[in-house]
């Protein structure tokens, strides 16, 4: 029942990860709105608002469609959840009924960012926790690595801090400690990655790091500045696009240049976010998926379960 | 000397501005490297390069052209200086030589994002300061608003705090310091502006507000990461555009649409950045500046020295 676009375009998506991917796809929410979609339905009578306050929310509605969803993944009905809805409130109840792994400080949100003619950019926490301490982005660091080998096959992931300069005296205190901590070496053995050091900003799009840790804040201004900006430079794009006849001909034209362009920058293909560290897979979707997003967002869920991404993460931090 | 691209394009801007602006350009330098040039040359026979240590460099290095180009300000040989050198360094000799304006907590770097269609944002701190309290941010806010409508001619700025979340119990305890003080209200209307709240990374390219505040960390991030988006985009898009006989054909036809949009997303016709606070007009140019972006930073010092924007700071910090 999460999204703007909910629950139409959440249904769609889902019919279509059952019938293309032949996965049993699950929808949670008021069986009224969901007869006859053909898919099984576990009841929920509650919807948590898009702007709701998370934590108040999941606490006092106990047969929301998203506390409902976690309960089926801590009760085993489900291998996964899959929320457009309410960012916090999605968080808050699979952190409330799913828990943490055993030794995770703090769950974060981890993003994939294209990267051109190159596997994308892992960069976490883009907003889970507003406020670190180093530690954190050191664990961060280390489920980070866990999921960009296992969602995107990189067989040693390079991790890097978010920095303003390349130098490890640059930035803030908690960049300067938690650089100090992975140059160590140790925790990031044990995930099988390697510490690059600082990247900026710019570097996000580019091959610099497969993953980037930084604290919530920063990663998800980041993350957003990147939507807006990219939003803003495709609206003057396809408005250049139309300013005239000659214009639309030769745009017309370009279509199958530009289609794979917009495979690669198009947030829809990427498949959400997924929040590390709770003990159960759980995807976050943009608010305003549409079935292709919500469709492969249970792609991926179902590729984390299959890959055993939960497990996997226990292992390294328990390791540590 | 300062910049990739310096001396070269460094002087061609300089000779251009003198030559289409009809301004009196000085340049600051080792006058073996710049005799020829047909303009004014005060002597400096050292160099801070790009990636030297800005205090130790400004401290050590006294016939730096940094440092005597600050110090031509501070002596009233130049009206503004202009760097495309070390940031660091640029910011430090301002500091240091010109002094800070009585009053000003900390200088603070205020950029200019394109929004299509409409006039710029300010963004501040763009990266003066990694770490920044409150007060400083509220002084940032009454900064950008001045400098905002002496340079985009907007009466009333909107002021916004830069967050995750439109809520004021969103984001860090600065930035929910930061916003209970500028919603107060009478910080701004000493400066002739109006908060607006908080507003998200998606927000900087449009109008949701015309000053944004933030930490120079973060500032920087959401700066460079917003560039290096740009470059991705536009990188794949020259990509596209080339990638057949029929694609280069039809990106041909299409060059008059996109113009006008190169002219709205180009760095360079913005003109730099100002660091605002110190006692001097002090421009400061990306590192890669070509001639045409020098010549536009000369074009905005111009312009910042005839709206006396540091006569306009200084009133309004002294007045609160």
């Amino acid at each position: 029942m999460g999204g703007d676009r909910a629950p139409d375009e959440i249904v769609a998506g889902a019919r279509r990860a059952a019938t293309e991917l032949g996965l049993p796809v699950v929808l949670v929410g008021p069986p009224e709105r969901l007869v006859g979609c053909g898919l099984e339905v576990l009841a929920a009578s509650q919807v948590i608002a898009m702007d709701a306050d998370a934590g108040s929310s999941v606490r006092t509605m106990k047969d929301s469609s998203l506390v409902r969803a976690a309960e089926a993944v801590r009760d085993g009905r489900a291998s996964a959840m899959v929320s457009a809805g309410n960012t916090g409130a999605t968080m808050a109840s699979a952190l409330l009924r799913m828990g943490r792994i055993k030794g995770v400080a703090r769950p974060a949100i981890a993003t994939a960012i294209p990267v051109p003619n190159s596997t994308p950019t892992v960069l976490l926490d883009a907003g889970a926790n507003a406020e670190c301490n180093a530690e954190w982005l050191v664990q961060f660091a280390q489920m980070g690595a866990v999921f960009c080998r296992h969602r995107f096959g990189i067989d040693e992931p390079t991790v890097a801090v978010l920095s303003i300069g390349e130098e490890p005296t640059k930035g803030t205190a908690l960049v300067k400690e938690a650089h100090a901590l992975l140059a160590d070496g140790r925790a990031l053995a044990a995930a099988g990655a390697r510490f690059v050091g600082n990247v900026e900003g710019r570097d996000i799009m580019t091959e610099a790091a497969d993953v980037i840790v930084t604290d919530g804040f920063t990663g998800n201004v980041a993350l957003k500045t990147l939507e807006g900006g990219l939003r803003a430079l495709v609206g003057a794009l396809l408005e250049a696009f139309a300013s005239s006849e000659q214009a639309r001909d030769a745009s017309e034209r370009l279509r199958p240049a530009l289609a794979p362009l917009y495979a690669t920058f198009e947030p829809e293909g990427i498949g959400g976010a997924m929040l590390l560290g709770v003990d159960g897979v759980c995807i976050i979707s943009h608010g305003s998926s549409s079935s292709t997003a919500v469709f492969n967002a249970i792609r991926v869920a179902a590729e984390a379960v299959e890959a055993d991404m939960v497990g996997r993460i226990r292992s390294v931090v328990a390791a540590v």
